[in-house]
């Protein structure tokens, strides 16, 4: 079997353009929002009936104190597979009053699709249907397996999906996989990202006395709870930007030559940031490489919130027995939740920090795929083909997602495609997606499709 | 002219309970809460007729962006000049479903007045006109000349008091006064407080960007308010409990041989604290002489308040714009507020903290007086006498107030009586007397009257 000229895969996809919209009108007028545990089943029933009318075997699958997860297959003519990951789940919409039509009754106007989670993610499945369709129609079959796990938690941090895609290996077992998501970036320029940094998400938590004191009785013989919050976090990190907890950058790796040469090709951004956030520079002076370089491959430590005491208006005279804080720490490959979490409560302890509780809120590792493999360098070429543009390849990004379970227990490489842009307002009031981005995802995605057959990875 | 009979008094003093208790039940049914701003002109002009029934000329003062203030002056029949500082004010009711009557419907129940402002401090003003009626009935005159200022903004923090007081030094002019409260202790041993500390309360505000940012995208390349916030509270106190601005100190008085010897004159309390706050030991193992003397003279600095970022359930990757702290510093004679402000601004510059905003929310100063003073040793044996207990004498409390203009710009002498005890939940619901305290504290007063003339001070 050969390759299906690209002109009619293109031709079929902008034909049947309006089955896709009324499919992504039909998965976003269901409000399947995670955090609010609404309409996830229902949605997982309509993805799994949107991919058996493409013949695959669909079915509903539980997660370990999860939403449930869509599994699909549908065998081709090789013997090369394909995992797709997505999820069907989608933010809250609010605040509602800020939308100009209402987040579930999905809207055309202007060229664009407006709804909740229209870009994020449910966009992308269509996409995928729409380049299966096309495939399906120029080759009467696959010309690989293709697999979907399409999960309904990913809005809230993917809880149990390391631990689902360990224990079905078996079932997963793929040659590559195509990530959630993708676009082009401020300059129409396809976007691939090749990494995630990981996450360890704590709380910091001091009570020093039952009650809180007046500030003029306590203040020099009363521990304060605010003060102590204080010096631990100082402990942590000071001024420097350095993570002070012995063994923390301990297994980190190196950015390789290659990541750098990555880093290097970025389009330059920095203007933008600093217009966008009001500042006037960066941290510690950064700039060029070394901004773009710490941006992504620096474990960082931030303090996401902060609260003790009075918090309203004008003076209290209290001695707030209790203080809280949010500390998210993003890490970088090798680094790993419970290593950081280990190794920051050790050191509390060690410093004298022994009242200051540290709660794991979650977490997820970092991942990052080899830029040179083939299969990564043939979804590179077909996005320079499809969308006429050099692609903006990131090694890794600053976020988070559950990409590590796919490329080290599936051992998989993982790119992607997609359908976003910028300003395509995802999380945010007004999501929605450009139609002409669809087209273009779409294609490219098609285009991987027929391609991978044909593309063996070094492994 | 002799002195009474304390006999006289006393039975006087017994014998108009009931219109004492009537005149505490009139004042508090007039809701003065400053903070609100209800009910303070009517409460001033109530509190100026109770005094005019006792022949006082009375008149109802304007007080710098302040409420009014009642002063007050009848002439005696020597040429000394007793001053009562008193506020007719009182803290806000709530939480009012706490309250077992309702806060301004005053009700005598098991030898007790529950009202809002009967401890603190309408009270101990019915406590003096009692006072005054007892010395009156048994002498037929005034021993002294005696004067009143009743401010009406002492709950929020006395503005525009050390003002007028300044301006007003030649109608305020007196030889000792008699500060608004007392009481007794845990143990009913007649409580005597001989100064305040200052205090300087301020608010730290930072902003590092005109928008929150993503976690994910700028822990290692954004500045992140929080962190400033933290690192700024360090660099102005480490875990020593030392504050670490430069000439914070150099203003600060030792205590005293006298003022040591007061201190270890103290009843031992450490039990009764660590068991009201659960706590198992004072900051730094501190105890004994040291913890008392810690408790008072030393300056202190308070996180009162912190606010950052998110500070709700669970995890949220926010990076945030802007973090704010209260503070609040405790004077010890002789430093002042507007000093210490000035050292901690030119300290957060020098030390890189330009960012940090300082916003001074308000100040007192440190007073003391001198324990020696014959005034305030006629205070202390007339306690001795009235209670049949060792007064407890304070040479200085951890709390402040508007004392200092009184010390100082009038020169005065400063001891006290009243009408408290530690149960007597100020500022709290069901906030009651004991009417048995009720009139001890006004024998104490008529004996302080009664032998005022007689006893000279040293200046």
């Amino acid at each position: 079997m050969s390759t299906a000229p690209a002109a009619d895969l293109d031709r079929y996809i902008e034909g049947n353009l309006n089955r896709s919209i009324e499919e992504m009108k039909r998965l976003c007028a269901v409000p399947s929002v995670a955090a609010q545990g609404r309409g996830l089943g229902e949605c997982a029933e309509l993805v799994a009936a949107l991919l058996r009318e493409r013949g695959f075997e669909a079915r509903v699958m539980e997660v370990p104190s999860a939403p449930p997860a869509v599994y699909a297959e549908r065998r081709g003519t090789s013997d090369r597979t394909l995992l797709f990951y997505n999820h069907y789940d989608v933010q809250p919409a609010e605040p509602l009053e800020l939308w100009e039509t209402p987040p579930f009754e999905p809207s055309e106007r202007e060229g664009k699709l407006f709804a909740r989670g229209v870009a994020d993610d449910k966009g992308h499945i269509v996409c995928r249907l729409a380049a299966l369709d096309a495939v399906l129609a120029s080759y009467g079959d696959l010309p690989c397996n293709v697999k979907f796990l399409i999960e309904g938690g990913e809005e809230i941090s993917s809880p149990g999906i390391p631990e689902f895609v360990s224990r079905h290996r078996d079932l997963l077992a793929a040659d590559a996989c195509i990530w959630e998501s993708g676009g082009v970036d401020y300059d129409d320029r396809p976007d691939i990202t090749l990494g995630m940094r990981g996450i360890c998400y704590v709380e910091l938590r001091v009570r020093t006395a039952s009650r809180d004191a007046h500030s003029g009785f306590g203040g020099s013989i009363m521990p304060n709870a605010a003060w102590r919050l204080v010096w631990a976090l100082n402990a942590i990190k000071g001024t420097d930007g350095r993570i002070r907890v012995p063994g923390h950058y301990d297994s980190v790796r190196e950015p390789s030559a290659k990541d750098v040469e990555l880093l290097e090709a970025l389009p330059d951004q920095e203007q933008q940031i600093k217009e966008t956030y009001g500042i006037s520079e960066f941290l510690h002076g950064l700039t060029g490489l070394e901004l773009r370089r710490a941006a992504v491959f620096e474990p960082t430590c931030t303090i996401c919130g902060l609260s003790s005491g009075y918090e309203g208006d004008g003076p209290k005279t209290v001695l707030p027995a209790y203080a809280m804080a949010k500390v998210d720490f993003r890490l970088v490959p090798d680094q790993t939740p419970e290593g950081v979490v280990e190794n920051l409560r050790r050191y509390l302890e060690r410093e004298g920090f022994g009242d200051v509780e540290v709660t794991f809120l979650g977490g997820e590792r970092p991942a990052k795929v080899d830029p040179d493999d083939p299969f990564v360098q043939m979804t590179i070429r077909t996005a320079r083909e499809v969308y006429g543009q050099e692609p903006v390849v990131r090694p890794i990004v600053g976020g988070s997602g559950p990409m590590y379970p796919f490329v080290v227990d599936l051992g998989l490489p993982v790119s992607n495609t997609g359908i976003g842009y910028p300003h395509a307002r995802a999380h945010a009031p007004n999501e929605h997606v450009r139609l002409s981005d669809f087209v273009l995802g779409t294609r490219h995605t098609a285009r991987v499709i027929s391609e991978f057959a044909s593309t063996r990875s070094a492994r």
